[in-house]
C-alpha cells in the first residue's frame, strides 16, 4: 500500500462526464489498496470565466478580491468529484486548501506555500476515503484565500506530496509525457520514460510548459517523484500499464538515467535582442543598464558584454518579444546618460537550446551543436550555457531547421 | 450615523452591470455617514447552475458536498461587488461566511445558524471600508461549509444585523414591498407601508414569498426592523426617498400600525385534501393516522377530526398538491390496520386567508369573511384558525373570486 497524489488539469475535469471519468481512475488505485489525495484544476474555461466577471467591473481589480473569486473554481471541482466517486461507491470528502489547512503567504495570485497540516486528511485517508483538495489555493496568516497563479494546482499537488510523503506524485493532463522537443516541429520526437528535476526545469522554463516551473522546483527541493501522464487514456485501463506510463521526473540521476548525453531540445520563438553600443566600460556598466530595465518590471534572459576596445564595450540582452518595445524605450531614455553611442535591436530572434544531465560528464556537447549548426549554414548571434544546457540565440526563420537538426544529431529519435 | 445591512437578491446581482448599480446604490449610502454590511445573493442562475452541475454527476449528491459546491456562487458575488465599490473609490472588503466566522449546525442544504463572530467586521467598518459578507453559507464545528438552504440569504442578512445590533436591514429585491395580496389577482392589490412579524410569517408562509420565513423568525425574535424594497429603482435616487421606501417589517405593533384590521389576504393555489372514512374513534386515532404520514416526510397543514357518531369517525387533512398521490398511498397501506372504512381526496382545492394582527382586538372578521364568501356562493371544506389568521379550503376553481371579493369586502384597496 502506498500514499499517491494525482492531479488533474482542467481539460481532464472539463465536464461532467470526464469528472466521471476521474472517479473510475481513481477508484481503480484506491481498489488496488493504495491511499489516494487528488487535486483537481477548475473544469477548462471556468478559471477565465472568473477573471472575465472580474475584468468587467474593473481593469485592474483588488488580488484579495481576484483570489476570492478564482478559487471558486477548483471548490466546485473538488466537490463534483467527491460526487462522482460517491457514486460508484467509493468513500470521499473534498476540502478548500483553508480547510486542511494549506498556509500561504499573502501574495495574492502569486502565493507561495509555507506549511500543510496534513492531520485531517491523514485521518480521512485512514479511514478509507480518498480526499480531495482543491489546488491552486491555500489560507494566509489572516484567514484571506489566496492563489498560486496559473498553474498553481500542479505546485499544489506537489506540495501536498511532498508534505504527506506521498510515494508518487502522479500529474495527469492532456499530453502523455515530456518529449525529447515538440512533436509538431519535429515528427521523430520521442517521449522519454525519465528525465532529471534538473533536465525539468531547463525543458519547461525554455517552453516545454508540461509543468509550471514552480512545482518542479518544489519536487527537486523536497525529492517528490513526479510523473506525467495522459488523462485521456481507458480509466480502466490495467493499473500496471498506467503505472509505467508517461514520463517520471526523478531525482534519482543514476538509476533512472537513460544512455543519452542529452534529454531534449528546447525553444523559445518569441526572443528579441537588444544591443547598447559603445558604452564607456567602467565598473556599474552592467547595473546601470540592466537596473533600470529590472526596475520597469522586464524580465531579461541571455547577457552578453563585448571585449572591451579602446575603453569602450557593447552590451547585449535578449528579452521576451512581447516587451521589446518597452525595453528599447527604456534604454533610449538612459543612452545619454550612460554616455552610450546608440541602441539597435531585433526582434525576429528565437532561442534553442540542448539539455541534458549526461552533459555533466561528457565533453564535446557544445562543438557538436555548433557543428551542426554551421553544417546547416545557421548564424549564431548568442550563447549561454549552464551546468545541463546550452543555449544559442539564432534567426527566427532557421529555428525550426535547427530543433530538426540538433534533435537527429544528438540521436534523440532513437531510444 | 447608524450600521445598516444590504442584502441584495440574485437578480440585482443579475449581471457585472447591475453589480456597479448596486455599488452605487451601497455608496450612496455610506456617503451619507452610514456603516453598510452587504450581503449579496449569488449572481442569478449561478446557484441553479452549480446544483445542475452536481445533478449531472448524481441523482442523490452528498449534502455537504453540494454546499461545498453551492456556496460557491456567494463568493464570486462579494468578491465581484468589491471591485465594483473599488472601482468607484470605496474601500471595501469581502467575507465568505467561514472567515468572518458565521458558525452553523452541519445540518448541510438547511443549517442554521448558531453564531456570528463580528470582531473582524466591526474593525473594517471602524475603518471606514464597506464590508460584503457572503449570504447563504457559515461554517459548521468541524470547519465544513454548510449552506442555509434556498433563500438562505435573507436569513444571512437579518442574522447579522441582529448580530450586530444593526438599525435597520434593508432586502433589496425586484419586488417594491409587501402587498395586500397578489396584485396578479387583484388589480387593486395596494403596497403595505409596515406589517408585523407575525402578519408577514403569515403572509409568507401561505404563498406571498417575498422574503424566505425564516428570516422573518429570525428577525421577530431577535427585534431586527426589516424593510423589503425594490432594487430596481435608480441607485442614485435620494437618500430619504428610498429609505422611505418598500415595506417596513417592524416589531411594534401599536407605532407602526395601519388602521385596518386585516393586513393582506394570502393564498395557497396547490392544495390537495384527504379524508379517511369510518375510523374506529379511539385514543391514538390521529396518530395512528399522521405518525405514518409524517415518516414518509410529507408535511401536513390543516387537520379537522369530525365529531364521532356511532365510535365511528372521519379524519381530513390537506397537503401540497404534490404529495397528494404519496399521501394517498401511504394512507391506503394503513387503511386496514387502523380499521378505518375508505380513503376518499381531492387534489383541487386551494386555501384562502385573511391575515393580520388587529383580529386580535377586533370580534367579527371570521363572520365577515363566512358571509363574503357565502355572498359569492363559495363552499367552504375546511376552516383553521389562528389568532391574526383564518384561512379556508375552497374548490381551487373559485380561488381568485375569494381572494377578490375577500380583498374588497375588507376594504384593503384603500390606504
Amino acid at each position: 500500500m502506498a500514499l499517491i497524489v494525482h492531479k488533474y488539469g482542467g481539460t481532464s475535469m472539463g465536464s461532467t462526464d470526464r469528472i466521471k471519468n476521474v472517479a473510475q481512475r481513481v477508484a481503480k488505485w484506491h481498489d488496488a489498496g493504495h491511499q489516494i489525495v487528488v487535486v483537481p484544476s477548475a473544469m477548462s474555461g471556468e478559471t477565465n470565466r472568473l477573471i472575465g466577471l472580474a475584468r468587467q467591473i474593473s481593469d485592474s481589480p483588488d488580488p484579495r478580491e481576484l483570489d476570492m473569486i478564482a478559487s471558486t473554481g477548483e471548490q466546485v471541482s473538488v466537490g463534483l468529484l467527491a460526487m462522482a466517486l460517491h457514486a460508484i461507491g467509493k468513500e470521499a470528502v473534498s476540502y478548500a486548501g483553508w480547510q486542511v489547512a494549506i498556509k500561504t503567504d499573502s501574495a495574492f495570485t502569486k502565493a507561495r506555500i509555507q506549511s500543510i497540516d496534513d492531520a485531517k486528511v491523514r485521518a480521512d485517508l485512514d479511514a478509507g476515503k480518498v480526499v480531495i483538495i482543491t489546488g491552486f489555493q491555500g489560507v494566509d496568516g489572516f484567514g484571506n484565500i489566496a492563489t498560486l497563479g496559473r498553474g498553481g494546482s500542479d505546485t499544489s499537488a506537489v506540495a501536498i506530496a511532498a508534505a504527506m510523503k506521498a510515494s508518487e506524485c502522479l500529474i495527469y493532463t492532456d499530453v502523455d509525457g515530456v518529449y525529447t522537443t515538440d512533436p509538431r516541429v519535429v515528427s521523430e520526437a520521442r517521449r522519454l520514460k525519465t528525465v532529471t528535476f534538473e533536465e525539468m526545469l531547463e525543458l519547461a522554463s525554455l517552453g516545454s510548459k508540461v509543468l509550471q516551473s514552480r512545482s518542479v522546483e518544489f519536487a527537486g527541493n523536497y525529492r517528490v517523484p513526479v510523473r506525467v501522464l495522459s488523462s485521456l487514456t481507458d480509466p480502466l485501463m490495467p493499473l500496471e500499464e498506467e503505472a509505467d506510463s508517461g514520463t517520471l521526473i526523478s531525482f534519482e540521476e543514476d538509476s533512472h538515467m537513460e544512455q543519452a548525453v542529452i534529454s531534449g531540445i528546447a525553444f523559445n520563438r518569441d526572443e528579441a535582442k537588444i544591443t547598447i553600443l559603445g558604452v564607456p566600460d567602467k565598473p556599474g556598466v552592467a547595473y546601470h543598464i540592466l537596473g533600470p530595465v529590472a526596475d520597469a518590471n522586464i524580465e531579461v534572459d541571455m547577457i552578453i558584454q563585448n571585449q572591451s576596445v579602446e575603453g569602450k564595450t557593447d552590451f547585449t540582452f535578449t528579452v521576451s518579444r512581447g516587451e521589446y518595445t518597452k525595453a528599447l524605450g527604456v534604454l533610449e531614455g538612459i543612452k545619454d546618460e550612460i554616455g552610450a553611442a546608440s541602441v539597435i535591436g531585433d526582434a525576429k530572434v528565437s532561442k534553442v537550446s540542448v539539455v541534458g544531465v549526461g552533459m555533466r560528464s561528457h565533453v564535446g556537447v557544445a562543438s557538436q551543436m555548433f557543428r551542426t549548426l554551421s553544417e546547416e549554414g545557421i548564424n549564431i548571434l548568442m550563447i549561454s550555457t549552464s551546468e545541463i544546457k546550452i543555449s544559442v540565440l539564432i534567426d527566427e526563420k532557421y529555428m525550426e531547421l535547427a530543433v530538426r537538426a540538433l534533435h537527429k544529431a544528438f540521436d534523440l529519435e532513437k531510444a
